[in-house]
């Protein structure tokens, strides 16, 4: 089921305040915030959190990442499979944490087509967006890396990245969308993304860091429209 | 809680038989015959499914692999503490599939002992055997890995392996417990083991892939004594 | 000084025969026949026989390949700077030998034009072609791993991905020339190539392990008419 | 032949000071001083320049890196016959700016052996170090890497990590030589490495950014008696 648009894609990334118990307290508040406003909002919780917080939230939960490797004899690796049996939705690819290879990137986009999972290619600027886009993936999200975890949103710091990713992804295959991310803090934010033709944000600290989440989020989604 | 021993560890590696529900079947029958022959077993499934089985086990349950790195911004990884939260009492560090610099096991091995997690270092030949010993870790396993997935049990292709593997590592450190892998499949290659001078097994397909999981189980029990 | 097409690019790899002194005896012999007939033929041996070679040819000489980083603190990395510094033209990037991220494929792309030295990614299919086009180097080359070193050539058993490898990149970028490699080892495989669009080949083992190197080079090029 | 002890290896990275014809210029003023002042003194030039240097000087020349691999057919990569082929007669191995996987390491420091180079494994503490030895290389090198091209020689900021490393190397391997390195700078330093039991130093930075490589020689060569 394909996800509605414009969202707010929430990586819980390996913080203390987004693993286990906290993992699922987060999700269930943005389950419960997403159903009332009415939004769309998902959430990449630790791969060890995936099951339990698919079984309590309605809203799509995607793994962060996962192993371009075939089920089989492989020790230590997340597959797609695993991601389908967890009950993901989707997943990212290549965030600047978990670089991969083209090729490597290129199997995982085909392999999560066909197992029905969405994907969200990371990158970094506007070159590795096109080429991003040329595997057909469900989202770009562009993201400069020197910005990520930072105090100034990219839609302030660089829009034109943002801009010309939009254009440059549309030129290549209209089908894919975009998202942008890295210091997205706020719902000014997220309307400078959607206003700059960006179908969304993604971000981490943002939300898993602030002191309130509850008003974060309602912020967020405030800007989505 | 030390991992008692003689010892069988089972490796659910990615297959397609021991993901999801079959990780978690695999993982109650595994325990209850433990539990029954009073027998040292512990089982290692993939991160996805780490919660949800020992949820339902007495037996142990390990990780299968780990990044060395600290909690925070990090996208896709799997720490050790995601592993604590998740129920685990340990994991294997560097197995042939997911081989690891020298500096990050040395890292790994110090975090988990401080998280009171058991690590089970894999090696390939007696000299790496040495050089992990000199680390500290609770087990050192070694598998040539050319043996690995096959039909014959290192303990008969090479026993040289084994023993001197377990001469060298006490000559460095007497605490670190000697495991072999790689072919093994029945009681007659446990027993070997222990013949040997190892104090257990770590095994995958030998187990995941038998057509008769609880008598292939039964068997290696058997050769425990 | 841009190459001239169509042409023939050999990878020396890290074969016996093509390192060392015989390095140099090959690129003697290659740039004899391609000064004599008049074709277009590229080098790329070893980095540390680059400086070698190169002040003894006038053909151009390609680097293997390029870590993705700035001049600096950097031990056992070589730098576009250091190919340059050899009296390189020219470099493979992301050969599948060595897989490079796609950040790192951008980054490298970008330094190398900068720097004046030719590009040329290799890729495994046609979306990896489609992404790499995007990119903007001076060549694609697509190569299949599975035909990698073996006794068909790529224009025989998988002509398609030549074919369309050719069409998808020029729709991206018409600027961006395509080779196709694998299996190539004789005068007919490159003028198959050419016949499909592509304007070269990448070989390595079809010359480097040739018994008669004089004759596979002269075939070689007489395909290029 | 053996490398004579105290000895002062300078690695020159991948610093604009030190590639191509800099290096060349470098190591002849190395070359020189040693033969003056008879100390024994070792250069670690760029992959790239190592034949054009060893074909100029008489003090040992090492490669910076190599990837522990057969020769055969493996684009990019640096094998130890590569080395030996371009007049090598040793190698650095882990360098913390290209640490390796354990078996990488065994592998490489064995095929050394083989070929008759000289090995300097780097590790970055005391844990590490022991583990190193027990590979049996020719020499460990401990550099604490948050220590590495700064201002405080690791002699002054953690005598105590040189100290153990010597005592913990010498207990797996008397045969294994220590050399300490981070922030190593004049002859004071190298006093000092030699005072807490090294048999010398590795350094870069302090060699290589010097504005008077001259004086700066003289002065750490001085440091050894």
């Amino acid at each position: 089921m394909a996800v509605e648009t414009p969202v707010i894609v929430i990586n819980y990334k390996a913080y203390p305040e987004s693993i286990g118990p906290a993992a699922l307290e987060l999700s269930k508040l943005a389950d419960a915030l997403a159903r009332e406003k009415r939004a769309s909002v998902v959430v990449c919780p630790p791969v060890s959190d995936l099951f339990c917080v698919q079984a309590e939230v309605g809203i799509p939960v995607w793994g962060q990442a996962a192993d371009a490797v075939e089920p089989g004899g492989r020790t230590g690796h997340v597959t797609c499979e695993m991601l389908v049996n967890a009950g993901a939705e989707g997943l990212l690819v290549n965030h600047s944490e978990r670089r991969l290879q083209l090729a490597d990137m290129e199997w995982l986009v085909a392999r999560a087509r066909r197992l029905k999972l969405d994907t969200c290619v990371c990158t970094n600027n506007v070159a590795v967006s096109r080429a991003a886009a040329a595997l057909g993936p469900d989202f770009v999200a562009v993201e400069p890396p020197e910005l990520i975890g930072g105090d100034v949103s990219v839609t302030t710091a660089d829009p034109e990245v943002v801009r010309r990713s939009v254009e440059e992804v549309r030129r290549v295959d209209p089908k894919v969308r975009v998202l942008c991310g890295a210091g997205v803090k706020n719902g000014k934010d997220v309307s400078k993304a959607i206003e700059l033709g960006a179908q969304g944000v993604l971000l981490a600290s943002g939300v898993v860091k602030a002191k309130d989440k509850r008003a974060t989020l309602l912020d967020l989604i405030a800007g989505l429209k």
